[in-house]
């Protein structure tokens, strides 16, 4: 059984991982700690790992200070770049045994689906990318869809895959979207939706195709427990849900 | 049983149309004509209807001909618009009982398709167009695409359908995709594609999508067959397959 | 405007649908009528139309109590047969302008899917149906499924069409599903589904599919919002959103 | 350059391969052997590798006949169980550098599905399977099916997954479908498909899908191509395309 303290419990992704967290076999919510409450709760409840969800100017603050304590720590703030993760490598360093994860996308499907589709993008001729999302949104394209044209232009490149091929010489509105690493992107707003993506991907006779369809932050949770019960066991930085879903 | 001529009889959607035609309850292929063949073979093979599938350059006289001897017409060849149309209409009306029938899709599953999206849109706050097709296209979006966003926009315009909420305000690549009167549109090219389209309409809570894959010219028999039953008892000049399907 | 009483307002559909009722432009909504209340309420807060979401045992009543004293009703409460409806007309023929509409699904899409279905199912050879829902449910095929299956078998009666394509000799575990009015109907059960239906129609070299995801009971609220917009202008009985949509 | 042999080159799957080891970079077609052909002849040929789609009655002794002479073989016909892939292993173990694999399934697009339908299943609480096929086939489900489900049972078997949730009580026509080593799987027979599979998985809140489809002959080339550049640095026996593709 570990104990963990969720920081940042009055937040949407707080306030339903905790619940989640009261619901998990192995776990268990020792701390709500929110905006106002001393760090020291922490502690004197004896947490053995913290969830980070709070805002980007605390948090990296609020892990060091949970990891100089021994405790572990799963960050779901946004913002955790090369920049950080390697001050907490140094932070980790001075403190045997503590574990920290950063975690950019707490979503078990999402990962898989970026997974797969590296696995996949050199096998075929033609990947593209569509991501659906509601309309609310201001930004296209999603990050998501960013970190998937990503990996497989990555994976495309170190297999040596050529091109896509493309014989498009006409397209005065732009219908054939984003290139994002060369991989064409496509955003779709429509009420109805909240986050799905596509990956498609072609070959002369037959299109494969990988698809997540997520409706409520429900769908993050097996993702921060799945973490949360890890970290105990390994000690130093990880980022990314990969190695935690024994994918490397 | 129809008596009927094949105009353009060598290439591809004119050879895979007598095959049809020939295995078609009620018709019967009496004469199959090519660039050099003379047109009175038509006349003298006694057929009541002509298919016309030749170039643009000579399919509207090849019409007049046989409109201007009582036989039927339905035309394939590409290219006659309001124009063209206007002067069939003026060839009809001197020849009484004789039909035409221009057909610019005859797809019935692209006729229903848009048909669907026509009478749905006005019930949904969202509606995007995406087309998939076979890398080797040159021109996005596709033809069928931009008829249906046409339609749809026509059909919330007579609703009174409010603009479709949209709150992007980054999207540096053009993610979002072309806009065709007002309606987004999305064009996939990925090898393993013939020509696919989806129309995506989307409520708080709910989508609805309408999608039409077509993998060879064979999806385009049913139409042909079902414009040449219907041509000897419809005089006058027709645009479209959606009166044929009954579908007004 | 008219003014709405909801009976059954503390139900999951009741309180759901006053929410909408009081959001949505040319409705008020100036009674929520709950198990205990006195339906003489409904009357003296001057209700035009009643919304009645209660329990089968009790709603025909409450129907018959509202259409006497000339306020119109929706009705949502299921088991509303032939039967009930006879009745119904009998009540409303002894009552000059009074409506009453029997609406056995408020979805928007699920009604469009349907009727969409029935118009396409002669032109294809085969049509299957597949049904999507949460492993909660105890019953399978879903009504709309089987309803759906009915429709189209009813529209390919009508249209002489002949009997679906089926090689099948071999399938001992049942993978080919259900028939329902010869029609195939497949049942999913996996959770992250709330309720979706998709149908697929074949002909050589096509698909063509009309599929519908529900995730939220809000997507019913447009198919409410719009029964009781139209009920004061149309007196009798009326079974089904398809004359308010339009369709017939 | 690897010289090869196709055996079986008049079958359907034999020209389609013939004409694509033509145009693969490194195969060199040498030699074309049909039933009344001379095995001689491969040899003379000066083939390297061979590629057996006879029939099962011949293929056994073909395979055989290569390897005893230090032809690798890429064997594509059905029905090579454990009894004869146990046969392959004594005569290659008897010639040293030779190799043999055994391919039930040429479609990349497929090994792969089964592969990532194998690694997502233990990490979502539902999954079921739907094929699609065209309606000639007699048998159901596909072999493609079974197989996948079972790659599924297998895989939540050992993550300890529990069963999947269903509280389905009424379901007097089957609608649920077959369960193959209890995974739910469907089957689809529609003019217009002909081979396509999608795995749904499912958690609280989302939708993963994975999904294959093929439209021709044409999608196993990949296959087949990888297979024959492979096998020449791979002696001993190898079953499926999981290694050649990478995947192990």
């Amino acid at each position: 059984m570990t104990r963990v303290a969720v920081l940042g419990a009055k937040g949407r992704m707080g306030s339903t991982s905790a619940e989640a967290i009261e619901a998990a076999d192995g776990l268990e919510l020792v701390a709500r700690i929110d905006v106002d409450d001393d760090l020291a709760t922490i502690e004197e409840a004896g947490a053995e790992a913290a969830l980070v969800f709070t805002t980007p100017d605390v948090a990296f603050d609020q892990a060091r200070w949970c990891l100089e304590r021994g405790i572990h720590v799963v960050i779901g703030t946004s913002g955790f770049g090369d920049d950080k993760v390697g001050q907490l490598r140094e932070i980790v360093a001075d403190h045997d045994g503590v574990g920290a994860i950063v975690v950019p996308n707490f979503s078990i499907g999402a990962v898989l689906m970026m997974r797969f589709a590296a696995v996949a993008a050199p096998f075929f001729e033609s990947v593209e990318v569509i991501e659906m999302h509601h309309p609310d949104k201001v930004d296209a394209p999603s990050g998501t869809a960013v970190r998937t044209a990503e990996v497989i232009a990555e994976a495309r490149r170190e297999a040596g895959s050529p091109g896509l091929p493309d014989a498009t010489t006409t397209d005065p509105d732009g219908a054939r979207g984003a290139k994002v690493a060369g991989i064409p992107v496509h955003a779709v707003r429509a009420r109805g939706f909240i986050a799905s993506q596509e990956v498609l991907l072609g070959d002369p006779g037959e299109i494969f195709s990988i698809r997540h369809d997520s409706s409520s932050r429900e769908s993050f949770m097996p993702g921060v427990v799945a973490a949360l019960r890890w970290i105990p066991g390994h000690p130093g930085v990880t980022v990314g849900l990969d190695e935690v879903l024994g994918l490397d």
